[in-house]
């Protein structure tokens, strides 16, 4: 089995709604280092599971769209506590229709996917997912 | 599957028994950075797989317990090495207790967990099981 | 000379005002993972420069007051881009009052002060002074 | 499930053929920053999965056969792309050998065997099967 | 003294001359992972040293010129071992033409850069100068 | 200014003396990740600062005099706390030594010695002085 992993990071704000955050139900904001592994079996004729420049381009081209936004204004996560595990399925998500689609060359090759957020130096998240 | 992982660390003293083991056999220490993963497959309704302030104290309160000690009096480990695989070990087997308890929340989430210990940039160990 | 650094972190919202923060002139957010380094020429009797323990303390103080915030509600910012050097400089300074009141033990041991606030993987700021 | 892993690396020089490499078609190089991770099931006596000195030692030996090298001169890469999934695979390939061949200890306790290859601090690959 | 850091890479293909580099007079290669920071007493209106964002895109353009290259065949080291001591200074100087040319803003706020290329997560160098 | 760093670590046991410590007053014990760095002006004819592979055997001579002990019993240390300035300043001694003996090439050349030890994730100390 192998694996490819391409980093980037984004700069969000955003609150979060229960009493369990404390206060991290302020608004408030983060860095998310994003780390997205592809999986896969087999490697195609030159030897890549995934062609990395694309990869890393859908990846940066995912982070981008979350990117230095208050994600309490984004329709998308409406009513929805945008935490790091959220954060994680919605990238992973993404970035499977991605695959899927053939962005990252044939879409039957990547088996598996993985994205993780570091949200800081002692705490991430990650999500894992078949595409 | 989500993962939510924290970090905090330990410093302990031990010494090891059996050749293979060199001049670890001496009397020496280990500043063990400590990475704690819960997996599961689904979130609560505040899009939480834990509540990472719980899942922190939690893991402080294990590395504590061993914190600044010569793990070579610790009654517990009488009779075995505390080598990093070893420790790795403890602390999982001790966390999973505490998801059991349901001092994370509904135990009935977490469905994986795996401990990872570094005693240097170099060499790292974990060790993984259900709670 | 001695320097000696600790580690903490803090996750704010904020937004810039001036078009050369492009996209960053919106309301979004950053962890700040930030290093406090007391420096000095002389250790006490104890063989330390600072109270490691005392250190980690007020660094933890001077980032909970900013913590879990918007800074652009926060008046002491009031009119103020809360950059990262402005922020590393903001911490600093605190940090040197602290030094001064005597809070880390005997001031005139330390010399010198650096913060460093890391924003993401690839980029972060500092500011130097004397306390 | 324990895991131990240990870290080396290596400075090798390649070219990749094919367009989709753009300018790494060109002759240039790479650090490798290696992590040999061996899994297993159940810890010896002495409270260990594998010796982590014979392990280093084990990488060790592996990377430095490609270490200060132009790999599109070696024999054994002809007519492939030495890319960072192939060279995981080599390597994880290599060390599966020397496990099976009881470099490492009794090869049974070795039940999987996994291989990282960090080529830059944005991107890396990995490859894992069993011994 | 404020100092703000950028980090990029390059991957390239060198040999050395000389004795002194033993296995290191092969043709091989590494990725540098390079970390560029300017520094200065003051910052501007905006609340920063310099624009990050230029900074990013002045070092991005720096490492591109040696990226994804054989340096033996670069001209412009005819006759240099391209150390890594070599390539920060050469890195330095390059920033610090743009820096004085007012690539990053009004140079007179710069009055310090240093570049250091990590060539391994065992070894690093760098060079420090007035631009 | 040019600097060059090599990256070693050490395990040792040890306790402090002195109720600021705490619960680090008992036998406990830490790793600790040393990097030494060399400055110097000028480069030799080869384009290094210093022969890194020496200054690699230099550090690791160092560490391995104290590796693997309980400090607490080395008359060296006698009525001296091991902390962490200490330390670094024990091994930037002993560097500077093997500096001014000519072990690194011309002593002229290296004007200043920086040695940093990491005890944690979140915690470090170093000590400069000029060989």
């Amino acid at each position: 089995m192998f694996g490819v992993t391409v980093r980037d990071h984004m700069m969000v704000a955003h609150s979060f709604d229960g009493e369990v955050f404390g206060p991290a139900q302020r608004l408030h904001g983060a860095t998310f280092v994003v780390d997205a592994t592809f999986r896969g079996d087999t490697l195609d004729d030159d030897g890549i599971l995934v062609d990395i420049g694309r990869a890393a381009d859908e990846l940066r081209s995912a982070v981008a769209d979350l990117s230095y936004r208050n994600l309490d204004d984004e329709p998308e996560f409406a009513g929805t506590n945008t935490t790091t595990e959220v954060l994680a399925k919605h990238l992973a998500d993404r970035l499977a229709e991605r695959v899927r689609a053939g962005a990252l060359g044939p879409s039957a090759r990547v088996t598996g996917l993985v994205v993780t957020l570091h949200e800081s130096h002692i705490a991430w998240a990650s999500y894992e997912r078949v595409p």
